[in-house]
C-alpha cells in the first residue's frame, strides 16, 4: 500500500483532471451506476466535533474509495485546524489495500470546491458582476479561488458572522487579484452580487428571498446534516432552476430540504448534477435574465473516489 | 500517524490484554455507552466479494475506531488470503488521525475468535466432552486455538463442506496438541460433540436440533448478513439460553434472526454478552446437565476498536 503524504498530494493535485473525475463521479451517480452505502457519522459533543465516513464504489472501476473526514471546531482555539481525514483506495478485484491518502481534509474541502465549480459553470449568469462569499473559512477561500478558472469578474463582497474574519479574508484573497469588500451584514452582499455562495455551519438562514438581486445564481455549501441552513426556504422557493448532488441527501439534511419539507417545493423539480453534465447542457434559462437560481451541495462519496483517483492515477 | 504493520500487530498482541479490552467493549456497548453506526457494506458481485466498513467509539475514550475489512472469497483460487483490511484510529480530543494498523484482517479473524473464547467461558458447559468444529477455515482455526485455555479437552470432531479440508485442518491442527478426527456429516460432529462452534459462510442450516446432544453448547459464528444461516431454527427454539452480541444486529441478520422471525423465540429472551459480563455470573444453568445454549456473534465495531487499542497501547 502506497501512502501519500498531503504535499505529496497536493504535488499531483491537476484541477482540469480532478474536475473531470469529478464530473464523472456526479455522472455514474446519477446513472446509479454506484454504490454509495449511507454515510457514518460519530458525534464528539464535548469537543464541538463530528467524523463523516463515506465510502464509494463506481461500478466496473477497478478501485473503490473509504473516506474518513473530522470536524472538531474546537480546533482553531488550540491553534490546530478543524479539519483532518484520510483517503483508502482498496482494490476492487482483490479486496487489497492499494492507497492511504492522508489528506487531512483537503481532499474534501477541495472536491467540494470544485464542485462549486463545476455548478457554477452550469448555472451562473453568463456575465457575473459582483461575486458574493458568504463565510469565509477555508472553504470561502477555494470556493472564490476556483471560480477564477470560470468568469472574469473580479468584485467580490464577503461576509462572516465576524467582520474582522471578512477583512482577513478580504486582505488575503485579495492577493488572487480580487478586489473584496469585507461586508457588514449578508444581505449588503446579497445587494451587490449575482454569484453567491454560502459555505458556513449555520443553523438558521443568513440570506432572504428580498434581499436576492435578480438573475443570481447561488451555491449554498454548508448544510450537509441535519439541522444546517443558510437559505430562507423563501429563496429556494423563488428559485426557477435547482441542481443538487444527490436528491436523496439533499432532500433528506441538504439546504433545500427546508422547503421541501414545508412543501414550498415538489421533489420532481430537483435535477441531480450528475444528470445536467450528461445531458451536456446548461442547468439555468440563460433567455430569462431574471431567472434566480441554486445548486444545493451535501457531498457524495463518490467524489471522494473520484478525487483520490486523480491524484494517485489509475491503476 | 504511526503505521502498523501485521507482523507489528501480532508482535504486540497479547491475549489476556485483548480479552479484557474486548470484555470492556461488550459491556460498554450494553451499557449504551458507545457510538456504533449502522455498518457499510459494498458488495462486488462479479468477484464473490465484499467490503464491511465499522466505526465505534466509547464514550469518553481518547480514541475511536474505523475498521475496513474486505472479503474477496475468488481469492484462494489466485493465491491470495480471501480477507484484508486495516483499521484506523483517530483521537476523539482533536479528530487527528493516530494509528493506521495494516491488519490484512487478522484484528477481525482474532477478536472474533476472541469472542467465541469470552462467550464459551460464560456459557460452555463445565466439562467438555468433545469440541465440534464445523468450518475448517481461518475461523475455526482461531476458535480452537482459543478454546484451548478454557478448557482440558484435547478431543476434537471436525467437518467442513470438503472433506479434505477436514483432514487438512485435523493434521495441521493436531500440532496444537489436540486429537482431532475430521468428520463426513455435521451431524457426526454434533453426536460427538458438546461444545459446537460453527464458522462457514452456509446460506441453509447444516445443524439439526435431533442431533445436537443434550447439555450441548453452541457458538454461531458464521451468521454475519442477511441470508447466512448455519443452524435449524428447530436448534434455537430448544435453547434454554441465548446470549448475543448484539440484540439490534443479531435480531436483524444474525443466526438467531431465522428463529425470531419465524416466532420461534422472543426478542425478550436474548440477553446480550455485556450485560452478562457485567453482572458476572454464568450464561448457563449449571444445575441443569440438559441445558442446550446457543451465542449468536455477528461482531460489533466495539470489538475492533478495543483490539486494536490493546496493541497501541491506550493514549
Amino acid at each position: 500500500m502506497k501512502i501519500w503524504t498531503l504535499p505529496e498530494i497536493k504535488a499531483r493535485f491537476d484541477m482540469a483532471k480532478a474536475v473531470t473525475m469529478i464530473e464523472r463521479g456526479f455522472v455514474a451517480y446519477s446513472n446509479r451506476s454506484v454504490q454509495v452505502p449511507s454515510a457514518q457519522h460519530l458525534v464528539f459533543d464535548s469537543e464541538n466535533a463530528d467524523c463523516c465516513i463515506k465510502s464509494a464504489s463506481v461500478l466496473g472501476a477497478d478501485t473503490f474509495a473509504i473516506k474518513i473526514s473530522t470536524g472538531f471546531y474546537n480546533n482553531p482555539a488550540r491553534g490546530l485546524p478543524s479539519s483532518n481525514g484520510m483517503v483508502a483506495l482498496f482494490s476492487s478485484k482483490t479486496g487489497a489495500p492499494l492507497s492511504l491518502l492522508q489528506d487531512e481534509g483537503w481532499l474534501t474541502a477541495t472536491r467540494t470546491a470544485l464542485a462549486g465549480r463545476i455548478v457554477a459553470k452550469l448555472m451562473a449568469p453568463k456575465i457575473v458582476t459582483g461575486i458574493g462569499i458568504i463565510g469565509t473559512g477555508e472553504q470561502g477561500r477555494l470556493q472564490l479561488d476556483y471560480l477564477r478558472s470560470i468568469t472574469s469578474c473580479h468584485k467580490v463582497y464577503a461576509w462572516s458572522p465576524h467582520f474582522e474574519n471578512a477583512q482577513k479574508f478580504a486582505t488575503e484573497m485579495a492577493a488572487c487579484d480580487f478586489e473584496i469588500s469585507a461586508m457588514r451584514t449578508a444581505r449588503e452582499v446579497a445587494e451587490r452580487s449575482n454569484l453567491i455562495v454560502t459555505s458556513t455551519p449555520a443553523r438558521t438562514p443568513l440570506l432572504f428571498a428580498d434581499a436576492i438581486q435578480p438573475g443570481t445564481h447561488i451555491t449554498a455549501v454548508g448544510a450537509d446534516q441535519a439541522g444546517k441552513q443558510e437559505l430562507d426556504p423563501g429563496i429556494v422557493e423563488r428559485a426557477g432552476a435547482i441542481i443538487v448532488d444527490s436528491v436523496t441527501q439533499c432532500s433528506e439534511y441538504g439546504e433545500i430540504s427546508h422547503a421541501l419539507k414545508a412543501g414550498l417545493i415538489r421533489l420532481e423539480s430537483l435535477v441531480e448534477i450528475g444528470t445536467v453534465l450528461a445531458s451536456g447542457g446548461r442547468a439555468r434559462d440563460d433567455s430569462d435574465a431574471t431567472q434566480i437560481t441554486l445548486a444545493d451541495l451535501t457531498g457524495v462519496a463518490v467524489q471522494d473516489a473520484q478525487i483520490a483517483l486523480s491524484i494517485v492515477g489509475l491503476p
